[in-house]
């Protein structure tokens, strides 16, 4: 397959991870959101939105769209390992926890609104990083009461295998990193990032271990 | 089944288009958003996360959360009439539709994050609305370049039937009407949104017909 994505695009930190988990083999095309190319005609082609990631599955022209979408789709078109577990009821609150994450709290802390906080409102760096702790900890926070108090919760989000959610948590964790959120009142969350990048597929798929990442 | 829920709450909304499609009944118990009742202890013991909708299905104690996670679960447990079409690549689309609104425009507009913008950066109540409009305004343009360009599109986002895509599109047009965007640069979302409310699931799950909702 291929993707188009950047090294510090969380969402598409989910869909490197699904892939990887999946051994789905993909090449990926960098575009650089610090050089704003996702927003020029060559890439709004492809995505008129104009946001990370775009997926070409082989042997289809049509381009894929958001992460989560994505992510289903990969897991309808190849079910082994499942990333969803069978009863719905259990599917819903894996949903659910995906999009606290990937709903709640990402789409408050991309380039795009932290430019409109600066540009509109005069809101200087320090603040826009105070902006983005608040919500990423927040997320945190939402996702650690539900984990903590569902006896559902096991060695990943829901039970013992990774699904969707941890691929959310995962990408909601490293986001909360690269902003220096203390994450220690969250054990759970803390516990369940690292069950996921003990696993290779998590692991490799990291912002800071694509091309063009700042080296540590 | 049982709704909490509120009148202004979009991703409530949402539930409610599910479940009149579905033809599922349910009773609706207010959690008064502009009284801070969804973070009060009483309903974080159903939603810890302290956000609307919680839904509980009859005979089941675990409350199901997330409106598109929900909406998943309905469709999931009540096939007809479905809500995503039947091949991967289509119901990715119809997802990815689903969360360019639900995912990337409504996080943004939501009271919290407006109360943040007041207490933290003194941002008054005209420049909150201008960010809602401008974010919402996104969210449409998003839209309506994905929905002109692509033949899938019909008489509703995918095809002539409705699914997640148009309940998304509903709730995102219904909050760009409450905070008065010029919609008139979206013409097909505008169309699309008509063909949405000239049905009664649609029409009757509206916000101002809820009660609680400012008489017009």
């Amino acid at each position: 397959m291929k993707l188009y994505g950047y090294w510090r695009s969380l969402a598409t930190f989910r869909v490197r991870i699904a892939l990887n988990l999946k051994g789905i083999a993909y090449d990926e095309t960098i575009v650089d959101l610090h050089k704003g190319e996702q927003l020029q005609a060559a890439y709004r082609s492809i995505n008129p939105q104009g946001v990370l990631p775009s997926l070409f599955d082989d042997g289809d022209g049509t381009p894929l769209f958001q992460s989560l979408a994505i992510l289903e789709y990969l897991d309808e078109t190849h079910p082994q390992p499942p990333l969803l577990p069978r009863a719905p009821r259990d599917r819903s609150r894996v949903r659910g926890l995906a999009l606290i994450a990937a709903a709640d709290a990402h789409p408050l802390v991309v380039p795009r609104v932290r430019n409109y906080l600066g540009k509109e409102f005069n809101v200087d760096e320090p603040a826009r990083i105070a902006w983005g702790r608040h919500w990423l900890a927040q997320g945190c926070a939402a996702l650690e009461a539900n984990l903590a108090a569902d006896p559902r919760t096991g060695r990943y989000c829901h039970g013992d295998s990774p699904t969707l959610a941890d691929i959310c948590l995962a990408s909601h964790m490293a986001g909360a990193k690269l902003f220096d959120v203390d994450t220690s009142p969250y054990p759970t969350c803390e516990r369940i990032r690292d069950a996921c990048f003990a696993l290779e597929a998590f692991a490799k798929a990291h912002p800071l271990k694509q091309p063009g990442a700042p080296k540590p």
